[in-house]
């Protein structure tokens, strides 16, 4: 893996193959989560900016200086169908790097969203458009195109490596990263985590406890968990 | 009061009576938190993880240990019909202590929704189950079950005092604590708060001015409160 | 410009020609924002209290004291058709300042909603009614009417400087506040830089990219943007 | 317990016995906590002013209002030599409360210092005084005598539990609150802690592991841990 | 008062009297801040990047870009001896925007020291130098110098309004602006107040309680405080 | 690269050569970062826990569960002289994962310092000992050690990604991490930027402008910076 770098763009991208890709695209963050040993999620601050916002594709990143969206424009050149752009910055930045005219390109050449540790803006257009954004804030305050950032580079955003090709999956409770070379294990632990969910949830409903299903009763004895009346 | 103590599973809880939990669910946050002298509210990190959840309810109390949701099985087998539960933490703890499978193991249960000073994921279930929750995160990150902690003891959650039995109230406008001995009294405050409010509405419909309704104006101008051009 | 003072109502307030007002109500925050030059926006953490909310008008200006919300009711006398009460605060406090009482007394009173730099209740209500709140906290917390504070003084709400007639428009994006002698200006930058966005919208549709569009090759390979494999 | 009630002074305070509140001035607030079996901290955000400060005593509890340090001086007349005071506010409010005067008066009738989940001023003086404060907060803003509160309430300070006459004990690491019930049952279980700790202090200085000390390898490798070259 | 704009300095500034500032320079924030009626101060975020820091002096206003600290080197060669610089930012940035070389170059120019909503760095620097500082952050994050702001315009810093010319006062209570035209009337106002504090801290230190200095007791029984054993 | 993995500790490290790692110790965290093209810094909420704490050393890492230290005692075993220990979590937790017993061990395994995005605890100990620590938070709460986490994968620490054997630097302006290939480089560059600002700093004293210096008034007139009276 190459260094974090300013000032240059990858055009030769490894991606995650499309099939594990669609296969991901399947289960939410939580469970790919889960079937991935429980790394790779970013932090909580990450938020949709409407209600149901969802995405799942492949990583262009973006390494953004603070109130800059120059390289969003750069990035836009590298963006194949079925990608995400993933936006970090080189430190923390709310302004508005992106709207609804950088969303009509990115669509425009195949983009499925975006990921950003930044603000957006337009919110009630991307909304319109269906254009699901994952970001750190809401705000109006316009950028400058004045200082080099790069593009596919890896990067860290809200806290998770991210490197150009790895999957990315956004959805109410969360954005988790996929490594590329982890995308079909992956799929194929969150497919299994799933199937067995089932079984449990019909338990439930019927009134069974975790307590029995699981068996924790005596481990929980074990460690001292007193009933008092 | 028992003190807060780790451990522990207390299975005799005096509950609010039902008549006046009954009562408490006709009226809103706002007006019950009047109605008890403005006390007994949680900070408002506390929100609905979906819009339109409210809830009411008598606690179950569960004190997690940070990144556990073990007790949160331990706490099911406590509900009753009519319960909510109310998870407070030892420590600040932002993981995903919840989810739609433990919902519905909850509503099997019984129980009305959930109030967590933690976070919780699986949000888009929820909310197509109609299981209220009042959370400071959404997150999903997963817990493990490997520490005690206790159910059924007096514990704080987001600064609020909740023991066994007290009635919580949620709605859009946070949460408030209803010690279960102040249950009827307390609704009986906010039944006539309520009825004193129409004729105020009707009177600011009408476009008349508070200064005036509530003869602030001589008090006003006792203190020097000066009009000028 | 006066100073801000404590214990005073202006009565007489120059406001933004009406004209101008209802040309910058047809502009959204971030192209309003931009026609200024970029000033004028309010920190992101005033957000709507409701989806879809959105205002524009004359502000009548408030400064709260903590947990007061005396002057709101001195304010309401102030109001005029097409005006919105901009409530500032002599420090930070997240009390219900303002419920659906008083937003039924302000739009009485001609009032077309209201920006807080603090909190807000009875926010079912309130989207109930269709009266647009932008808060920085909803919170079922009372106040009291104890202490003077002014109306009608310039205030700074949220980090951005509001005297009285000041047009303040709000949307998702974030709320923005135009100086009254810049209204008409300000409304035809918008309308032009609006005008000039739908080519753009088009050509990105088709495909072309900002890097082209906006001529950036250049400068970006004279600062050293590097491609490489 | 009484229920948090406002507007009320409760006189008569049964305080934890002296020969315990001396006992636990021994020791650090780490220790106590652990001595307690894990409870009784107050959140992080509370500091202390001036580095070096710390305290021990019984605690004299207020109940402020935001933006009001009236109770502050309603308080004073309570405190007895040995006590701390322990403010909690019905809301969170960071304006200056307290500052050298009203530091002077608590001194002069035997207080031991101040944990306050608001802002203090005057920082500069109370570290020449040698008063020492814990706080949110530190704010020149100050504050208003015009609503009632409460003194010797139950209180909850920084989403912890204080009654009157609990110990409240505070340094570099944080804020501790022993139950009166509690406190000489704690000083004893903190003296074995901290005797202890010099055995182990030895055997690390000398270069043992904790892995072998604890015999934690055998747990570590039954839970599946790997070493990798 | 000219709006906030931005690519301009203004390098006529009617500064607050020497007398005036030189007076205003004995008292500390809080005093000041009292004195001026409870306006003028600056969010608590503000805080001195090393202790004992303080300074008062006339402010020479910036207006810094996200990220970019260039105005700053144009704000050098508006600096005169007595001078501060407040540099505001048009968003929120918390960038190294300050270090040791510009500390020296604003100190060469007869600079008292520096109020910034944003980040500096070099800070063991700073304080060997004696070059007092406030901020919101202390980090090591370089900046550009590629987008223009302003120098000597009014700007919102941290809540607070400064004009050029205005006096800021800031010590470890906060900081506080004195407009030019009030400097003298509020040093006035400062030496009145602190000259009637000595009085009282020898009542207080005598035992005297506020309850009897302040005529406290029949006020808070008219509002109905209750005493209880 | 491995990924990062819970559940593995890795014991052979390729560390950054010795001499490099000493040539960067000469120099602060804000050289570097520009010496590395401003890159590789961490968050700026790590914090020193006591002035005057700097290290610089080569990076053992640790992942964390959330309150739960068990991995720092698995670390304390691949320490070598010269190391500092990185700690991350799989979340955001500010438990006190490290005391002063923790760091004797390390200490006498050779350690240089810690940084932890957590909690820590004892810091009165840790400053007396001398024990470098940068952390999120102080927080006297107490860890178990019930779960598995990691040592020597890669890990992300306040949003910078760390390996096993990095070069981690650390003072009063931040935390800076450089990749072990580019150490060398990395001090070679900052020695050429150190010796480059003395002579800016004899001119900066002599009172000439950065303006005049570094050539600025010709650009920022090309950009339309207006001078006014």
């Amino acid at each position: 893996m190459e260094h974090t770098e300013i000032g240059v763009v990858h055009t030769a991208v490894t991606r995650a193959d499309r099939e594990s890709v669609e296969a991901l695209s399947a289960y939410g963050v939580a469970t790919i989560h889960e079937a991935m040993g429980r790394v790779g999620l970013m932090r909580p601050y990450i938020r949709p900016v409407y209600p149901g916002a969802g995405l799942c594709g492949t990583a262009v990143t973006v390494l953004l200086q603070p109130g800059d969206n120059w390289m969003m424009h750069v990035a836009a050149e590298q963006i194949q169908d079925g990608d995400v752009v993933v936006a970090a910055c080189t430190t923390e930045s709310e302004d508005g790097f992106f709207g609804e005219l950088l969303a009509t390109s990115f669509r425009a050449r195949g983009c499925r969203g975006l990921v950003i540790d930044g603000g957006v803006r337009d919110v009630a257009d991307l909304e319109e458009m269906g254009f699901p954004v994952f970001s750190r804030a809401v705000n109006a305050k316009g950028t400058v195109k004045a200082t080099l950032g790069s593009v596919n580079v890896p990067v860290v955003c809200a806290n998770a490596l991210v490197r150009p090709g790895d999957v990315v999956v956004a959805d109410v409770d969360g954005v988790v990263v996929v490594p590329r070379e982890r995308a079909a294990e992956v799929a194929a632990a969150a497919a299994k985590r799933e199937a067995n969910e089932e079984s449990k949830r019909q338990q439930f409903r019927a009134g069974e406890l975790g307590l029995d299903m699981y068996g924790m009763r005596e481990p929980l004895a074990a460690l001292g968990l007193r009933y008092e009346d």
